[in-house]
Formats: structure tokens, sequence, C-alpha cells
């Protein structure tokens, strides 16, 4: 053993609390340390007061600092530690009355600061400074609510017995066959040299023997696992190389999807991801409704609609061909509706708002509008068990399928589109303890844009990746 | 509105329960659906035992089947219905008397089903089967654990006011500067010749403006983060380009990442680190003793431990130099220990059964060996306050610094490491309302490895992602 060692005694730090803590705990008379940043500065004849801010909570907790205690260099934006006693104010607020402060970090806001003092930015102008976008609080409770909307979502899974697994990054199909891939290599040309051989002398093929892309969609290998696990999900980051100037893209973004077996009819499913939008937005406004408010109230649009309409199941259903004769009714669209063509967002809009700005399922694709592992209905193999669900402010937000499970029907699909080598391994899940499995995507940054009416999507990420955009 | 919908009625489908709600909540004598695959099969003179396996839980439920109801068609590995009564059967067990059962899936294992009944297989041969191995016994439950595993590891930052945030994987530094980098371009050469401009021709820089890589580390955006949410972590993947064959290494894994504001010295990085390690553990401990026992029993090794060693904190905490010191005394190292280069893996697993088989902290680290963003130990700028946490089985499971905070110290780094340009935003951070922040990262696989005894970290993950492997 060794002679020459320390060790770190346990709670041997003087800890600070945090906004919100303090506020939930309320434990008036007592003595606190607090940390944060300085986001409000008010001078009175004998006190300072100064609103700390500290990230936990879009509260921030007034600090009373009498004059001839605080430091010069305290101001706006500058980080600094309070210690003080914790009192109901006469307004029956909560707030520290300092024994000390502490300043760690000036802000010279004349040296280029980008957010001035009771100023409210636009957001895209606050989108220019991704590295101190957090700082905004807006943003900062734009951070706090995408991980409230994780936790709902993990809540309204396991609540149900799905287990969350993680699926590769790094593929080496395009499930999706959109074709929208970004490819792969290691940087280092020495390496690729290395690793060249007889057989793999491309780039993009030495280090994994293929050509290997970013993930479109992790649900060939959810299929593999809930061919297990019966019931499983996933939440993590998909690619797009694709390039789009929209409100509702990013080139990488975060899918929720999850994946049943056992279900072979489009009902069921619906009936799955209605429980998931639905107890998702309960969940999180029974969490945390007055965030959600304030930010709803900042993002007013043109286009209003309840977020309570959310949780109203079950959802109306129509099928491809019936919204087609709904939009063909309608002649005011940039691009008339095509059968047999995917809908427009206006088309998609169009009909949420017909819907009176509430979900609606469209089912019974055309296959050529699905991939090629969406199931044949039973009674007519020209359409498919498929489903987008369409939102209010964003159109589609969900797009999920009965997956086919026939061994032959499936083998030939392959067949015919070049992939049953490829996709040998997938096709032979068909194969031992075949079971139907169905499953769904929901795009995680537009289901922020329905929670919060946020318009443009770049608003909904800590550090959005879109054409000519990945700086920071 | 429409007048052509139907409307999915909630709860209208005769719901099948699972094997863990089934043996949760044990209400003998009512009837149930159940839904799985056949994983042995007992057949006696007049009923058959199938045990049923649905991926809920590790254990299995016996369902007896009256020989006249029993299918031909049902045997090892199909997937099939049971509906039935829930017994106590003598040996005190919980069981289902089958009313009927109904076959979904064949599995015809002579036509190359890779798993026989009552086998157990080596780990090198179930990976040949990635699709499939899932449906093993032990990959399983390492899938099960595996979630269990990431929602400690969120239930330990949650107490803690810790908030999770999501760092892009598209990237365009690279934050480790150890250069293992992928770089990723469009696939449609179409799309790249559009997207030229005069300022970029290079297919790699097109897209985005500049190249850009698969995420090393999250760090630097974590950040950006903490300097306004205080308490951040983030869980996801990260990449290396390393032509490497070891047990220990994958080019596609998990990191746990967490970044805190106002930590300033190693110390208090150290409670926080062994805090979750600890933590994580008891609550596996915790929650899933039974089945994580199964899995240590199965991956029994020369160097055995005790897991609970990771739960006794406080850690051991020796310096870079004396951890040398140490080393430099043992004669059969396969390479010696060299001052001023890296622990070779054989020396860390050295030091950590030099100190009982339990976790040390290695701190003091030369400034050559971590990177830039290091903060400079106050008495002595050649050391930097960084630490590696060294544990069974893995060696390095976790790295971490205080970040480098003074605006001038850093500038000066970056400059001479020609990085002063690309990350002026990330230098920037020290400008305005400055904190010292300090954090860690801790390998998620790796953690796996710990807890369960895994000897190859390609045992820990669905699609294991490693130099020749990325078919499935």
């Amino acid at each position: 053993m060794f002679n020459v060692l320390k060790q770190i005694p346990n709670s041997r730090f003087y800890s600070s609390i945090s906004v919100k803590d303090i506020i939930k705990t309320r434990r008036v008379g007592c003595k606190f340390l607090m940390k944060g940043w300085a986001r409000a500065i008010r001078k009175m004849k004998d006190n300072i007061f100064v609103d700390l801010d500290d990230g936990s909570t879009y509260q921030r907790l007034q600090i009373v600092i009498p004059k001839n205690k605080i430091a010069d260099t305290l101001s706006y934006g500058s980080s600094f530690e309070a210690h003080g006693t914790l009192v109901n104010n006469t307004n029956n607020q909560l707030e520290i009355t300092a024994d000390f402060i502490t300043v760690h970090g000036q802000c010279p806001i004349q040296e280029g600061y980008p957010f001035a003092p009771r100023k409210i930015y636009q957001s895209d102008y606050v989108r220019q400074y991704l590295h101190m976008r957090p700082q905004t609080a807006s943003f900062s409770s734009l951070l706090r609510l995408r991980n409230q909307l994780s936790i709902a979502t993990r809540y309204r899974f396991s609540e149900d017995g799905f287990i969350e697994v993680n699926v590769p990054v790094l593929s080496s199909n395009d499930c999706e066959g959109a074709g929208e891939l970004f490819i792969v290599k290691p940087e280092n040309k020495n390496l690729i040299k290395s690793m060249a051989s007889h057989k793999h002398q491309c780039p993009f093929e030495v280090f994994f023997n293929n050509q290997t892309y970013l993930t479109v969609s992790g649900q060939l290998h959810l299929e593999c696992i809930a061919r297990s696990l019966t019931k499983v999900f996933t939440i993590g980051p998909t690619f797009r190389a694709e390039n789009s100037k929209s409100r509702l893209h990013l080139s990488e973004f975060y899918m929720i999807e999850a994946e049943q077996a056992f279900i072979n009819n489009i009902e069921e499913l619906l009936s799955v991801i209605e429980k998931t939008t639905s107890v998702v937005i309960k969940k999180l406004l029974d969490e945390c409704s007055e965030e959600i408010n304030i930010i709803r109230k900042v993002n007013t649009s043109s286009n209003e609609y309840d977020i309570n309409n959310i949780m109203k199941t079950p959802y109306e259903v129509i099928s491809y061909e019936k919204a087609c004769n709904v939009l063909e009714k309608q002649k005011n669209f940039t691009k008339p509706v095509i059968r047999g063509k995917p809908l427009t967002k206006e088309h998609e809009l169009f009909l949420v708002q017909y819907n009176g700005q509430k979900p609606i399922f469209i089912i019974d694709w055309p296959q050529d509008l699905k991939p090629f592992y969406a199931k044949a209905l039973p009674n007519n193999d020209s359409l498919v068990s498929a489903v987008d669900l369409l939102c209010p402010n964003v159109g589609e937000l969900c797009g999920g399928s009965v997956r086919e499970d026939n061994y032959n029907v499936l083998e030939e699909k392959l067949s015919n589109i070049g992939l049953q080598k490829k996709l040998d391994w997938y096709l032979e899940l068909r194969k031992f303890g075949n079971v139907s499995t169905a499953g769904f995507g929901i795009g995680f940054e537009r289901f922020l844009q329905v929670l919060l009416n946020i318009q443009n999507i770049k608003d909904t990420i800590a550090f959005p990746r879109y054409p000519h955009n990945c700086k920071t």
C-alpha cells in the first residue's frame, strides 16, 4: 500500500446553495453562501439591490448589500458570491441581506459584451453569440426546459416498461433512403495509408471496411433490440446533409425513437404515439408550467394554438388520400397538392389548422413516399401502414410505421433497391423467432418548438448545426 | 373541421403484461396475456413447460401448457403468446397455466440460428452475430444494466442540481489535441459542387465553411453552458479514429461529462468525481444487485476485485511524480515508466493493484501530458491541476481538470498552439463575468466494465464500432 497518499475528507468544502434550493427550502433566518451572476442592479440611498442568477431556476434572488460593503467592481454581468441571511422582505419576497460579497469576474460591457442590461433582443441577434447565448434569460430557460423534455420523455417510456438503449451514430446504411448523408473518414492521412489493403483502398472504406455514414435514424438497430427486449427507445443525435435554410431543419438534430414488438396494426401504433406526446406534455405542464408560460408569452406568432390541444387524445386520423381531397379544394397554395407526391410544409400546416390547430394523424401512405421497411396494407399493397403526425407550428412532428415482417416480401423489396447484401442481417431478423414490430421517431427539437411555440429550430439547441454554421 | 375522420378509442387493445410486472404485482388467480420468446422447453407426460422471456427482466416465467393445447410449431426460440391463469406452483414459484397459446414466429435452428439451447458461448463467438446478440441471456442483461447505469448517472447528477444538456457531435475543433479525428463531408457530390464558393472549395469545408470533425469531447461546449447554469452534465457519443485492437478502446463510445462553475481547486473536483462514481455504483447495487451478481459471476478473471471498493470514499490521491517513484521500483513492466511520458495501461493497472484494487486519483500532471485548457498549479507552472482516476480492470476511467480561467495565460497558450483564432469564442468566455470552472469525463463503457468486470469493451455496447467493424 502507498504511504505517500493524502485523502480528501468528505464534505470539507463550505458549500454554496442554489437559488432553486433557497426558494424551495425557504429557511428564513439562516445564513447562506450563494454564487452566480449579477443580472440587474438597483442603487438606492442606503443599499444596493442585486438580482443574483445562478441558472438553477428562471427565478432570481435579490441580494441586499449595504452601500458600505459593496465592491466597486460589482456591476451588471459580474460573477460574484454573497454571504448573508435569508429574510422575507416587506413585499413578502425572499431576499438575502448580505454580510459580505466577493466579485469573481467583472463584466466590462463597453468592451463588447453583446447583451446590455434591461434590453430584449431578437433571437436572430442573440444567435450570433452562441457561446454567450446561455447567459440570456430566455435561452437559459430554453436549456432547462430542454432538459425537462428529456426527463418527461424518459418518464413516459419507463412508466410503460420501455428500456432505453443507445444506437450507433456511425452506420453503414442509409435507412431512410433519402440520400442526404454525411460520410466519414479518419483525418490522419498516414493512418489511412497504413490501414489500406488490397481490398479496401478508398479513404472512406479503409477504417471500417465499408463506407461509413452518420446515422439518419436508429430504427433498424432498434428493431434488433426490440426483438429481445420487446419495448425499447432511444434519444440521440441524427444527421442530414441537406442545404436547407428552413426554420424547421438542422444538420444535426435529436430524435426520440421507439420500437415495440408484437404490434401488427397501425391503430395500436397510433395509440403508442399519442400516449407519448400527450403524457410528455402533461408531465411538463405539471412540472414547469410557469417557466413554459413565460417563454410562450415571448414567442407570440400569427398562428396561435393552445398547448392543451396536444394532451387531448384520441387525435384525429385521416388517410393520405382523404387529406389530398381536402387539400385539392384549396386553391391558394404556393405549390398545389399532387397525389402520390409528398405533402409540402404548407399543406401540413393547413391540415393542422383545418383541424382546429390540433394534432392529426395521416395514415395509409403510398408506398413510394415511405421507406422500404413500411409494411403494405393487407387489402392494398400500393399503400403502406405508415403514419405522419402533424402538429401546430411545425407540421410533421413524428413519423412511424408497422415494419415489414414477412421474410419473402422484405427480401424482394431489399433486392429491388439493391440492399439485399448490405442488409442481410436486417432480413435475417425475420427468420428466427420472428415477430411483428412497429415504431416511430419524434423530432426532439420540433417537439420543443411545439411546446414553446418557437419559430426557428435553431433556437431550441445550444449549438445548432446548419449549412455554413459550425464554428462554435 | 373534417367529417371524414375516424378516432382511436383509448385502451381499445387487449393489452399483454410483461414478466417483470407479473412478478412485481403477483396477482395469483388472475388471467393474463403474455408475449415473448421460448427460451427453454421441457416436455413431461401431461404438460409442456416453457420459459417465456420478454426482455423486461432477467427472470423468465414458466408457462405450463397441457399437451393437448400445444402447437407443434412451438420450439426453442419461437415467439409466441400465451393466455392463462397465474398460479403459485408447488415449489412456490409463479407460473402461468395456459388456456391457449399462439405461435407468432418459428425458430428453425437448423437453418443457421447461432445459439443452441442450453449452451453457453464465449463472448467472441456471440459478437459475430450483433443483430441477434440481444437474444442471449447475458447480453439482454447487459442492455438492461446499461440502461440502469444511465438512469443512476442521471439520478446522481439531478439530485445535486446538475442540468443535463446536449453538446454537438459535429465540431470544428479538436479539443483534446490528440489528432485522432474523424472528418465529415456530405456524400452527395452535386450538393458539394452546388455549395462550393470562392472562399470554400474543399469538399470538407463547403457545407459548414470549415473542416468539421466528430467530437472527441463536449468539454469546451459544456464550459459555455456552465458559465450560465453553474452545474451541467451530458451523456453522449464521442469518437476516436485510432487503429487500436485494445480491449479498452472503441471508435465510437459514450462519455459522461460534467462541468461545474465556481470550482478553482483540484480537491473540490476530486470530491465531485468520487461522489459520482460512488453514488452511481451504490444506486445500481440498490436497484439491481441480483442481475449484476449474475453477470459478475460469469465474468470471472484473474484480477478479481470487490465492487464495494468503488463505493468507499475518499479515494487515495497521489501525484504523478510519486506514482512514477512507485513504478520505477518495479522492474518487470513491458515498457518501463519514463518521467514526463504518459503512463501505460500496465502502469495504471499496477498502481490500482498496489492500492489494493481500489480506485486511485493521480494528480499534478506535467503540462505536456494534458490538453491546453488545464490550469497550471499556483506554485509550479510546469504542472497542471489535472486528474486521472484509475480503477480496477480498466485503469483510467475518468480524466478531469481545473480549467485555465486567466484570460492572458489562456490567450498565450492558444496562440502557442495556433488556435487563437479558431477558439476566440472560448477565450472570450474569460472576459465577461468570468468564473473558474472544473470538470471531468468518465468513459461510460469503461464504467460498465468496472461495474460488471467485463474484459472486452466491445461487450458493453449493442453495436460496437472499431477498426474494420461497422457492418451491422
